[in-house]
């Protein structure tokens, strides 16, 4: 009889599948997201499993895809010292399951502490709110961030209403130790987000990739239950973030 | 030197720290969710941890926090199949990490199939979207809902607005495979949630235990982030959920 057990066995094999498919492609980092997450579900199998022999088997497994995460992490580490990094994912038209979250917790580790947005388009109301989410993730998570800075473009119609919300954003997040500093630029063409941490992500369409749905449907606030729009998102490594774009000459 | 690794592992002990708090005051099911991030926790420790001699240290604890967490299970099971599960979760005025993701994860198991919410308020824009993001919750677990009913009271000044929210809801919801039944009460005065594997929870304020705060400020997206009025949530289970109140006497 199918236990309650099943069901977290068949999820778990499939990221663990998705995790050996991206594995085999090298998209290491988010291999290494699905392994993790695998795994976790294998923990909670093990944990309502009841027979010793099946238990014994789910460890063995845990521990041969524990190594394998282990030695992709070492693989991405190698990546990142011969500045060699470079990792593509494509989200396909109406995909789901591309939350903030998914995308950019595998970046926020302990020695990060600044970030920086550039992004044409943190103007109207949608598109600031895609902004303040990232805000949050920030503040969420266990890394300590104390400065993000905004580039974008000015909303020529309401500028004074995009400068008021994004202040009243600079002021909730003082109580989280964080600086907001924003500037506008009217020439400003690239997407990138830049973690002082040495990661650089570039995604097509910035973080205006979700596809708008009903005001009162299943994925207005849960973005990892939104549709989105078709996009690739770029991930490099750079250990000389700081570099100017001229002194690259 | 203080690693990256420092940090994590003092996340992991101070959630460790509040699970064995929890523990000893006999909140299981809220000290089992300490015990499994803490868990997590120290697996990322692990994995970023160089030495032999700290890794197996490491392992020690994890395996001692797992053993735990494993006697705590069956310790909720016992007070499950002797009908005396009662657990309180008091959220402090202000207090912030009470997501619905937080606090109803736990019961959300492979054998929950239908929810039943029974809150008078579910009227206003927020009270609307409190309910969508429960909704979205059990739409992202893994378990397989096929119904939520909800019954609620009717808001006599905006009828019309209410009941097509609660439509349009419905309608995404389909998309799930999960019908949503709601209907109207005058004289509903209990706050009450049943999962059908026969949890219930009652909290004071129904699901409107969260303080506002401004549109553009942390928090407004993710209730994590949010504070929180002070209420008071009770755990029970029952292991005959499906009789009904008159049956009782």
């Amino acid at each position: 009889m199918a236990g309650p057990a099943t069901g977290l066995a068949e999820s778990a094999i499939s990221i663990l599948t998705r995790a050996v498919e991206l594995d085999t492609k090298a998209k290491y980092t988010e291999s290494l997201v699905c392994y993790q997450e695998g795994i976790q579900l294998l923990l909670n199998v093990l944990k309502s499993e009841t027979s010793q022999a099946k238990k014994e088997q789910y460890r063995t497994r845990i521990n041969d895809y524990m190594s394998r995460a282990e030695k992709i992490k070492s693989l991405i580490e190698q990546q990142k010292e011969t500045g060699k990094f470079h990792e593509q994912i494509q989200i396909s038209k109406g995909a789901r399951g591309f939350s903030y979250e998914h995308v950019f917790d595998r970046f926020l580790d302990q020695s990060l502490t600044e970030v920086t947005v550039e992004d044409p388009y943190i103007r109207s109301t949608h598109q600031i709110y895609n902004f303040l989410r990232f805000c949050e993730l920030l503040v969420a998570s266990s890394c300590k961030v104390t400065k993000i800075s905004l580039l974008t473009g000015r909303d020529e119609q309401n500028y004074t209403q995009q400068d008021g919300r994004l202040r009243e954003m600079a002021k909730s997040l003082v109580d989280y130790g964080i600086n907001l500093v924003v500037e506008y630029s009217d020439s400003l063409h690239d997407r990138e987000i830049r973690f002082n941490n040495g990661w650089i992500i570039k995604i097509g369409r910035g973080l205006d990739y979700f596809v708008n749905c009903g005001k009162f449907s299943i994925g207005y606030c849960n973005f990892n239950l939104r549709h989105c729009h078709e996009t690739t998102i770029d991930i490099f490594h750079s250990k000389h973030l700081k570099v100017a774009d001229g002194d690259n000459s």
